[in-house]
């Protein structure tokens, strides 16, 4: 959706070099965007015209692991995947597991706070990274510390899309490998029937390590890419995966499949071994490539509602994309409540283009409308700036840019990212048509 | 320790008269403390002399519990139990358990980030509340919540010391009371046997829902009080609870117990029932009312260090006790490395009151040397901005004062706590000793 070029590129190799470009354009007040594999999803690392892409591609050491801490000190341009390899020899991972974990990196997930598959257990970065060593804008050294007494600066800079500090290196948490995962596999007939389902299971406490949903459509696409055989003609397919020791990893995924025969779940199955529990996370994992394979572009959308607004969220989706004529395949965290509708267009055409941002526009919309927000786990960056003059008010975003000030007074880290500017959300506020729907095609999205 | 008149004391009954009183305070420019059940232990509470203590001991409504959501939306003067209470209807209770959760407020909690016995399992107060209605300084309303995208400010406030907004309401997470629970004490006949042991339990993946212990001088006075029958002449005695499905409790103690014999621990002994269970735990509750029936004062130490020098350090803080003539009897969080030495003095003495100060600022930067922190749970308020100084370098302290100047700049909210001026750091910085003691019985302390 976003391209731009930047007037330089940056590939520091060392803390000392990040220091120094921070410093030369702090000098010369040159905007800094700080990258890592770019693989965010709201244009978060989108470069800026005028400024510097610094890549953190060449800091990727992991500088040592503790196994009796448990944690590892890594570089920012270390990817997510990595981590966990090089944990595993002590019986140890990296918690947090975005869909892009194998290129993805750690800095880049500190500044998007990064969820996953595992968050509803494990939680997201912030609660997996202890500690950080940071540059301000000005290019001078600071720590922070989930220890540290004062305002909780490391819960801050998570999430802050590369706006307040350039991380050189970041202490994260490893936990145990389970003794044990449990995996189980069913179809529900309607989407109030699944949606339910999940809200009680939550509602019961069990705290899967892993509940997904995938739509019927979403179903037929990977069904055709990959043949998995999983069930046919089900609106909602869920996986669910418990761990911890056997016993416990069984007994939830027991109750799990007590609560779900409740609501009507057929085609229960459970993986025999792992060869079977990886063929039934392979379809979920490979959804927006199998997307990618039918459709030329699709529009990854992230909204979030409150669990028990599932299903009705769902038959709302279902209607936008008749009223706007483009398939919608939908896969989700359903434990969070966390939707990743997949709309399918042509860029090409200017029309479907301009259909499928609406269609993403009332997506959101309708998650405002149902008590839910309009992120999930990808970010504000540049594709959402209209959409958070909605969720807060004047008053909310002078404190955003009253922390940003406290941080970087130039403005010179990520500019025009993230925070929408109070007059931009005034002249949003002029073309917001106020219906529940939102209208905003001619408006620069950033 | 401290003591502090206010200019004026508020009662509000309701949001309008908090708001009411903090826009007459804004317009006169007169400062504002909130206070909670004043149970805070470093005096973030403590009133100031031109000042309004605006106590919320009226606002303690429950106003709804929502048992599908698993949350309840409280009052900031809400007892910490009161809400455990009422959600144990629906099988439901709330984690964070500080020592005075009979009589600290949920206000109190988000301001100091409160902690408590389960925190090692389940998260400070920041993880376990997913929304905050507050005012600013102005009077001012605006809702944070833990969905929010931008900045992380829902984590910002807590433990912000009532420094940077005023609470109106908390929606808090609530937990599934679990089906069974598993206790086990037993004895250690060193610190460093206990210490690693505690180190070996956390590094192998088990997260006890509690993992306390006492030292032998704290068992005396605990026997002396409760005549429970706690093993005698140990070093350390530990208590260790798992929590979950009653398979999941069993299997992860048996392995704690596993772990302890490894380290030679004696006098083991399992809960058999509830009442058991209960006893166990009453002797580590009554620890502080023990002390304080021994001393005619105590003064309760908050330091954190790694695990893996539990050991060293309680042998240092028994070598401090020696040198000032005064009795310690050391209680922690072990599973968190959360020391909470009881250094008891008489505060009519002067020369004691002053060597318990020392020794309290001894133990204090002995824990910055091993690695760690001059504060666990019970925040900066009046009583650790020196050792701030210690830990916090000018840049990172000039963060802090830009948080708070894009929050409040007149400055009118809890002004003077948790965050030392720069002034005051230079000041000391010239009255510290650099041989690892601390020297300023002359600096006034707040």
């Amino acid at each position: 959706m976003y391209q731009r070029l930047p007037a330089a590129v940056a590939l520091p190799a060392d803390a000392a070099q990040v220091a120094a470009i921070l410093k030369i354009c702090h000098r010369l007040q040159v905007p800094v965007v700080t990258r890592g594999a770019g693989t965010g999803l709201s244009g978060g690392a989108l470069p800026h015209e005028d400024g510097v892409l610094m890549v953190t591609a060449k800091m990727r050491d992991i500088v040592r692991i503790d196994p009796l801490a448990r944690t590892a000190v890594v570089q920012p341009g270390v990817r997510n995947l990595a981590v966990s390899d090089a944990a595993a020899r002590y019986g140890l991972f990296y918690p947090p597991d975005p869909s892009s974990q194998v290129a993805c990196t750690i800095g880049g997930n500190v500044a998007e706070n990064s969820g996953g598959v595992r968050c509803l257990k494990y939680g997201l970065t912030v609660h997996n990274v202890v500690a950080l060593r940071c540059l301000t804008a000005a290019g001078e050294e600071f720590e922070v510390s989930a220890a540290d007494a004062g305002y909780d600066l490391l819960a801050l800079l998570h999430g802050s899309e590369g706006m307040l500090a350039v991380v050189l290196e970041a202490t994260v948490a490893l936990a145990a490998l389970p003794e044990a995962r449990a995996t189980m596999l069913c179809a529900f007939d309607s989407y109030q029937a699944g949606g339910d389902a999940i809200a009680a299971i939550v509602a019961a406490g069990v705290v899967p390590a892993g509940l997904e949903m995938m739509d019927g459509f979403a179903v037929e696409v990977v069904e055709e890419f990959l043949g998995l055989g999983y069930p046919k003609d089900a609106a909602l397919v869920l996986i669910c995966e418990t761990d911890g020791l056997a016993e416990d990893a069984r007994g939830q995924l027991a109750q799990v499949e007590r609560i779900c025969a409740g609501f009507g779940a057929r085609d229960v199955r459970i993986a025999a071994d792992d060869a079977e529990r990886e063929r039934m996370w392979r379809g979920r994992k490979a959804a927006l490539p199998a997307v990618g394979r039918r459709a030329t572009d699709y529009y990854c959308i992230d909204g979030t509602i409150p669990r028990h607004e599932l299903g009705a969220t769902l038959e709302k989706i279902s209607e936008l994309s008749k009223k706007h004529g483009l398939p919608c395949a939908n896969v989700f965290h359903a434990g969070d409540g966390n939707l990743h509708p997949l709309i399918m267009f042509h860029a090409g055409d200017e029309d479907e283009a301009r259909r499928a941002r609406d269609f993403g526009s009332e997506i959101l919309a309708a998650c405002v409308a149902a008590g839910g927000t309009v992120t999930g786990e990808h970010g504000v960056g540049v594709e959402k700036l209209n959409e958070m003059c909605l969720q807060f008010k004047e008053e909310e975003l002078a404190m955003f840019h009253g922390v940003k000030e406290a941080f970087d007074p130039a403005g010179l880290l990520n500019p025009g990212k993230a925070i929408p500017t109070l007059q931009r959300c005034a002249e949003f506020g002029m073309m917001h048509v106020h219906d529940g729907q939102l209208a905003h095609p001619e408006l620069e999205r950033f």
